[in-house]
């Protein structure tokens, strides 16, 4: 099987994860969960749960433990997708091709869509407390599971992504400093592949030296995705990218690469995606498909 | 010391846990922690927490391990009024004579402030293990724990408190059925109620017997407290009340007592208030202060 084939498969997988703990349409408050859905089942590669599971598997973790922590990731980043659409955030009307969930159902039902969202991730996480019982998965397993939601809460929250997008909304259309570019790259984008991977080792008992490694890494991972989004943005085509480039310029938009250009770019994408890689190849363990799904992330050329 | 003078030394207790917990206003994204503590700290009785304290210690509960839930259900509590506040939703400019968020902050960093106190709230719930871990907490408290963050997200998710949002945003200006209304007491109103009493019990190491007792008689106690709501906007004066009474009628809108006349709402709110109260009474354990707390709620003449 190709890499790419490996990959639909994995996506198809967690997106069934996802839809078992998506809440059946039923009931008075029917619509909520109507546009929960319809947000959550958009489309995406859920490269934030099968991150998880790989990492998880990684360190020899197995079963359906990790499961509840898939669903709920790509469920607080879909909420901070529907949030960040509406008319008081970016305003954006077409998300992959359809409607945003404020075009389709409404404002009012848009934030309570996004909220429902970020609170059932919590009580989808917590129902890895019912399977660690109904397995009587013994040892640490309970205290692992709290650390796992204390990292989702932090990732997610004004200490993780919730903190990012504050500063990129602040400084719309104004210039950022190298400090602020880093902190929205850092949370905005690369808090949930943290929380991401970290759950994943904290859950298959990973030790702390073995976590921090794994978050160093991510962080790492999350920086050069973002950078060669600039670069991309700067040198790809709208046919090879399938969206419009050059955007970025045209709204003069602060970027790693408006910072220090072109090739002093490349060189920190080639630079941190080799420490993260090996950093990664270090640890105890082994996953050729997770160290290929690293990369492909980082050399992507659309 | 008198009733009131006991109500309002746990008031000032619940608000110094909560500051406790509330995130210090520092860092690139200072302005969504300012809108949060602005938000959380613009007053209120702190009921959520009081009673929440009080049935941990009505079950014989000690220490510091409710604190963090008593922080988190009224960072909830906040979330839920910042995001009700904004324009999409019910648009009101001022709250407790207080400007609201939104019209402090601009209505991006509302969402966002909301966003943040929601997730916030489960940031501080999981705390609670890191209490179990300093303090040595043994026997089953991981797993209490566990149930109170299920608990707490249930309540205040789409099967609770933002279930019964929805049904009350979707149904603005349209009549109610019984069933409609019913709902939107319960879940609303009554579903915070309900995570508080039964967070405490768990907590406190209640038999499951008894949590439900807890959650049936809270279940009944929030829907007195709203046919009273209904009843005083109709009989009170302007002056006793302290806002404007006859607003309901005006705004033709579906309450227990246009469906069902005062004499009956009255006799309702006494039937299901002592109903609650002698399920209270029967529990183990004994505090006189949370009994006299449910009273006040429901016989309020204000």
């Amino acid at each position: 099987m190709s890499f790419k084939e490996e990959l639909a498969l994995h996506t198809a997988q967690a997106e069934d994860i996802l839809k078992k703990y998506l809440p059946a349409e039923e009931g008075l408050q029917k619509t909520v969960l109507e546009a929960m859905n319809y947000s959550a089942l958009a489309g995406g590669k859920r490269l934030r749960p099968i991150l998880m599971q790989e990492t998880f598997r990684l360190f020899g973790g197995e079963g359906e433990i990790i499961e509840p922590f898939m669903a709920a990731i790509e469920m607080i980043h879909t909420s901070s997708l529907v949030h960040d659409d509406l008319p008081a955030m970016d305003g954006d009307e077409y998300r992959r091709g359809k409607k945003t969930t404020w075009v389709q159902y409404g404002e009012d039902m848009a934030i309570l869509a996004g909220d429902g969202l970020m609170i059932f991730a919590f009580e989808a996480a917590s129902e890895a407390f019912a399977i660690l019982k109904r397995d009587g998965l013994g040892g640490d397993m309970a205290e692992r599971i709290g650390e796992c939601i204390r990292i989702l809460a932090n990732r997610t929250g004004i200490y993780g992504m919730i903190g990012g997008q504050t500063v990129d909304v602040e400084m719309t259309g104004k210039s950022l400093d190298e400090n602020q570019l880093y902190y929205i790259y850092a949370e905005k984008t690369g808090a949930l592949l943290q929380a991401s991977m970290t759950i994943g080792a904290v859950l298959a008992g990973a030790s702390e030296e073995d976590v921090k490694t794994v978050g160093e890494a991510a962080k790492k991972i999350g920086l050069a995705f973002q950078i060669q989004d600039d670069i991309l943005d700067l040198t790809s085509t709208t046919e090879e990218l399938g969206k419009p480039v050059g955007s970025d310029e045209k709204n003069e938009k602060t970027t790693y690469v408006t910072l220090h250009g072109l090739t002093a770019s490349a060189a920190k994408v080639k630079e941190i995606s080799e420490e993260a890689i090996s950093a990664l190849q270090e640890l105890p363990g082994e996953n050729p498909f997770l160290m290929e799904l690293v990369r492909s992330l980082i050399t992507r050329r659309k």
